[in-house]
């Protein structure tokens, strides 16, 4: 076979992952030739009174160390006789139990994610809207320098508050979290994403970020805090605090999590944009690595609730009772009630958005990707840094709003201007600024705005004439790279709102620069141009398209839309991919993709399994459990049943780490080895064996042992997972890599295809078919060029990197 | 373990599906002890020159006929040698090709889709309205029984001609053709739906049953359309006329058809409701049983330009061109343009029809089963009767629809009114029908109309005086039953309409009852009531509510709609299950759900493995193989190598019988019992390996081959499927399901747990983890109730059977 030429002589050798600390040296299996008899029985009930197997455990190939990120989807190892039993014994009433409960805990996160996704915007609307007037009253009174110092310290300050708490208390809810979100769903638990302190600063932070007036978004952080609330609420509160209730042991287990945290990702996106529909599109698009039907119709359920939660909320406003929040109500922007009409001729100005969006789109991720770099450079230096680069970006940010308006031309008030010219409140198109009265200052209108205001203002129609293209331009320039600079600093900010103004802004200039010669008015256009740089930048389509409508609630606009996402999706799709994926490759997080790269095909599954192996035999000394967890990171163990247990060596099953810990924990040992059955385990429930939850893990260094402790025995069988899945060694690794994905595993186990060897030659986890991993061990397969068609730029990496 | 205790005695017998036919006595593999060096090579390459082993093939155990519906979801059994060479052969222009190929035929298919929309729309609205205009005019110069003789003549001899078509050409194309597709993404390759005939006879039947007043509908076989459309498409037309192109040869694959048929049932939908978002949630929600992002992304595409060309093309009719079409525009349901405000007031009326939808949605389709069961009964019995039936049926509905608003009032036309009273032209709320001029009939303009027409008038605002609620009551009833009587004649009729219809008319008689202490106007409580009737029939949720709104284009209504639809689905899924499920079981298709039943986690794969197992060696006699073929309609055989080949008997992989019967027809025999080298089988292309046209499958029996070519050999290594998936035989049912389902396989074998016997033990199919089959081989397990808490009716059930 032609990949064998392609074998690296350093394929053992483990290339990026942290080695397992050197090993005393344990006894190998023995490989001799072993008589196997055909009558060998099917059954693996063993003799309860035969001795115990001399061997004790071996080192005999090889598995990598899974690194400090655990990984969680582990739907399957976990089914072990005492989860078997219990499942069993459940009842009908228990199983209503779970039902009822899995439904009623949706409703209660799409609750709780409404009534924060409300609160969230009232106080940033307060906070910028109260910055906003004081800032103008002081304007109004002609005294600009003492203006510019109360915007730019009240900036300062929020940016702080925001950088410091992230910081200080949870680094992990910096960014929009979204990248997170997916690798959990993808099977990647990385450490404390989901706790309630990561809640608690995440709505925190993002209240102080986006009020301070960086040019960063609320609906990503949105959907990290729908999920954290969902993992919360699966788990009955915190359980760091004590907050737990009987009812919720059934939803200790990572398939139920992974459900509603799904679902709270979905009520998120409904939340931040009042776009229930949406909300369910994007978790099923952009999200959700595994999807059924079913969870379609629950996270419609929380996202209904959402809606209409929402709606009600935003009714209570209406008469001005929540202070600067206004009757614009939330994230809406209500662009046309009109009816809304274009012909073909409309066409080729959409396909020029779409083609601008997808080059902008895939300017915008590339230059993410490189400053992002560059701040991580920055931030780990330490807090201080994190801390100068945040404030350097506030003050940056604070200068240009209030400078760059200084720029445009004053200019009278419409004579039918449909609302007060120049603008006394908070929002509104005619910004006084500097300007005398009667004018306004069209500029001002944009920058010295929420970002909310200024999608508003852009979108809004019948202003074709309120904006100069020389003033578009320049607010279209200083967003893309005010986002671009801004999403990397150490806070809970997020993208979704930067792209829409930035969108919005080029679209609106492609409106004026077009003019008369298209039916679309204006604020059309920088709907289709919000279109068009989120669908080059994120890549989403049917999400995106439905969010969109959602938002500018008005249906007639759909083919268009649609035609901007197609266009800016295949464009930016020539250059590189998806933001958030650049985000989580960028953070580390062993993403497993769906399909198999072209290379996989060439590999078998023994070609990247690597590192040295450890198994269990099925009754078990203490000592060497205990010495094996002690010196290996690795998160499952074969069990293998040997003479005279069984007539040759047969995999029993796999048994997972927190297992053995949670046996060694119980320290209920024998003295000699024997078989115990199923009747024995009784004090063992399957609580014992479920999830633990977030943040709370034990540790084996943690359980003492007595010397006589560590010479008594274990009967794993019982524990063990006896069927876990298996592929032979000869199995081409892209096929090894569908069944790891479809199924949604953790562990893979290798068998050989010969018979008379040690019936388990490795383990194949998520990081085997990781592209680095393997063209680490085959780096002559990274020289073909398999990738996928795309133009490259050496010229821009040059100038960049 | 406990499942044991719950096996039947009698499991080895096959219960439910045709024995193989009986098998001339075949030698056992020898099962003496072997002895097995722990050396044994892990490559598989043999030595040329053995001799060839004396055993040549072998029943071990056992594994039933796969019945006459072949199955098609063979993703990965194709991949032989010859197959990944000529993948590793393919450059970047061939791949260049592949991806531009795939996009044009998605966009050839939206074209084509929209266009047969289109034309199915413009000739029911001309042929159904013609009939109209002809008898309201007798009717206007008093000639009613003229009339109704040619009302119901029309009718007749529209239904026997879509009766006889159907029954004649092509009887697949009965019924609306979506339990078809959905069994087809699942993997079920029922015979001919996919043909150009099929094609033809769906688009014509439809047109005449639907235009013929049967209370049937057009959207269902509109998906079934599509999807044809695209399995032919990506075939290069049709097979059997030559019309084929050599750039089609990378589609010959099932993922690629599959893709593409999803993407035209998506496309069907968007055609059929104008609904593009619409239609892409339905195929992903009810249609596909895979779904990978990429898919989404090319359906949206596809439905895009449905929508696009569609919107065009109705543009054309608004000057009317299209005769009847007129500019009402296809199917679509402009409601209201005005906001619509609703408060909390209005959610008990909403949830009643909730309520009242989810008993109705379960009645429905509790009826539509058992009035399928008794039609079936009749319809076995020959054409005659088939014919007889329809007729009948049609007659009825003439005599209904003719008669029953005989019994309304005429009332006088409201001086208000914004279209003519009574109706001039075919369509509108004011049916004149036997009333005095300035008089309307309310009854005749529901049932004296196309059901189109109907639905705009229930749907219609500002009409809350217009309809008397004994008329609508009449109306619902009779809806509510024709729709159930209807459907089963064997011509292609949908299903939406019917129910759609029937919902909005209880959902009118619901606000005509309810009055004024709602603020809801009773257009939106129709809608509202269609969406009921959707929800409780149909279970869909995401889809269905994107596209009604799509259908509305009223953004507004979504946070009712929603509501509506989660409370019918609720309280439908108490009583029964899916109509389109029910409709595929009652078709004996076997359809692989995702979930596995509770008793599965108790099954071990052994439990259900059964029949005689055919094994091959890797170099075969030709005889064995023709005799094997001949005498085994399995479509999968696992191919073993022994000694002398290799040190023991080890599992070479998996070999289809489309292969093997590909590789006798070539006659590349071999003298000896050599094993050939991949330069040996330059002779063969993947082409020769590709999957057949639909249709088009070539028969062991047509092969006929000499005495001396039988005693020849066959090296069988470069076309077997070498990594085939594999499970250990103590694998718990649920999680070989899991396996299947997951990645999608076709076969599934089954191998030892204990080496020394041989190294297959079975190979697991679609059908074993149907529950018949398994309930069959253990009987005990159907009566432990594992199934999920329904309410269940015995007395109904008593009388319907």
């Amino acid at each position: 076979m032609d990949h064998r030429k392609t074998k690296n002589p350093s394929r053992r050798r483990c290339s990026t992952f942290a080695e397992p600390p050197p090993t005393p040296p344990l006894r190998l299996l023995s490989s001799a030739p072993i008589l196997v008899s055909s009558k060998a029985s099917t059954t693996n009930n063993m003799a309860a009174t035969l001795p115990l197997l001399l061997v004790p455990s071996a080192i005999v190939f090889d598995n990598r160390n899974e690194p400090d990120k655990a990984i969680a989807t582990d739907y399957f190892s976990t089914s072990n006789d005492v989860f078997k039993q219990d499942w069993r014994n459940r009842s009908k009433y228990q199983i209503f139990q779970y039902i009822s409960l899995k439904w009623i805990l949706c409703f209660v996160i799409g609750i709780v994610v409404s009534l924060i996704g409300f609160f969230n915007n009232l106080a940033i609307e307060n906070i910028a809207g109260q910055k906003f007037v004081i800032t103008s009253n002081l304007m109004l009174a002609n005294r600009y320098l003492a203006a510019f110092l109360i915007f730019a310290a009240a900036n300062l300050g929020l940016t702080l508050f925001a950088v410091l708490i992230t910081t200080l208390i949870a680094p992990e809810t910096a960014g929009s979290g979204i990248p997170e979100v997916k690798a959990y769903l993808n099977g990647v638990d990385a450490p404390a994403i989901f706790s309630f302190r990561t809640l608690l600063i995440k709505i925190v932070g993002t209240i102080a970020a986006v009020s301070s007036s960086l040019n960063v978004g609320k609906a990503g952080p949105m959907v990290h805090t729908g999920a954290c609330i969902a993992a919360l609420t699966c788990q009955g509160g915190s359980k760091k605090y004590g907050l737990t209730w009987k009812w919720f042991r059934f939803f200790n287990n990572d398939r139920d999590r992974r459900d509603l945290v799904t679902c709270g990702s979905a009520a998120g996106i409904a939340a931040a944009f009042r776009a229930p529909v949406g909300g369910v599109l994007f978790a099923l698009e952009e999200m959700a690595s595994w999807w059924r039907s079913a969870l379609l119709w629950r996270a419609f359920f929380t996202t209904a609730v959402v809606a209409i939660l929402l709606r009600g909320l935003t009714d209570l406003c209406i008469s001005g009772k929540c202070g600067l929040f206004g009757t614009g109500g939330l994230i809406i922007f209500d662009v046309t009630s009109a009816d809304i009409t274009y012909h073909l001729i409309d066409v080729p100005p959409v396909l020029l958005l779409g083609v601008i969006g997808g080059v902008a789109g895939g300017l915008y991720n590339f230059l993410m990707g490189k400053v992002l770099r560059f701040y991580n450079l920055i931030n780990e230096k330490g807090i201080a840094y994190k801390v100068l680069l945040a404030c350097t970006i506030s003050i940056v940010t604070s200068c240009l709003l209030f400078g760059l308006p200084w720029f445009a031309s004053c200019r009278p008030c419409p004579a039918d201007a449909s609302e007060p010219c120049p603008t006394i409140g908070r929002s509104g198109n005619y910004k006084k600024f500097q300007c005398q009265p009667g004018e306004y200052n069209e500029l001002a209108s944009l920058f010295f705005n929420t970002n909310d205001d200024a999608i508003k203002n852009l979108f809004s129609k019948d202003t074709d004439t309120e904006f100069h293209p020389k003033s578009v331009l320049i607010f279209f320039i200083t967003c893309f790279f005010l986002g671009i600079f801004s999403y990397g600093i150490v806070a809970p900010v997020g993208l979704f709102i930067p792209i829409i103004v930035t969108g919005a802004s080029y679209g609106r200039l492609v409106g004026l620069l077009i003019g008369a010669s298209s039916n679309l008015n204006h604020g059309l256009f920088a709907v289709l141009g919000a279109a068009s740089l989120l669908g080059g930048s994120m890549r989403m389509t049917v999400s995106l398209c439905v969010i969109l409508l959602e938002l500018t609630n008005n249906l007639l606009l759909l083919p268009l839309i649609m035609l901007v996402l197609l266009v800016s999706k295949t464009v930016a799709d020539a250059f590189n991919g998806n933001i958030y994926d650049q985000i989580m490759k960028l953070k580390g997080f062993p993403y497993l993709e769906t399909h198999a790269e072209p290379y996989m095909r060439q590999l078998t599954v023994s070609d990247v399994v690597s590192g040295p192996l450890r198994v269990f035999n099925g009754i078990e000394l203490v000592a060497n459990i205990v010495h094996v967890l002690r010196t290996s990171g690795h998160n499952g163990f074969p069990v293998v049943d040997e003479p005279p247990y069984s007539e040759a060596p047969i995999l029993y099953g796999l048994i997972l780490r927190s297992h053995l810990i949670t046996l060694i924990k119980k320290k209920d040992f024998q003295a000699t080895p024997t078989v115990t059955d199923l009747d024995g385990v009784g004090q063992f429930s399957s609580n014992d064996f479920a999830k633990q939850g977030l943040g709370y893990a034990e540790k084996i260094e943690d359980i003492e042992l007595t010397e006589e402790e560590m010479e008594m025995y274990i009967d794993l069988h019982p524990f063990t997972n006896a069927s876990p899945y298996t592929v032979v060694e000869t199995m081409s690794l892209a096929k090894a890599l569908t069944l790891f994905r479809g199924v949604g595993l953790r562990h893979l186990l290798v068998v050989p295809k010969t018979s008379g060897r040690l019936p388990v030659v490795g383990i194949l986890t998520r990081h085997d078919f990781m592209p680095e991993h393997i063209l680490g061990l085959h780096p002559l397969l990274a020289k073909i060029k398999w990738k996928r068609l795309r133009f490259q730029f050496p010229l821009w990496n040059k100038i960049f990197s």
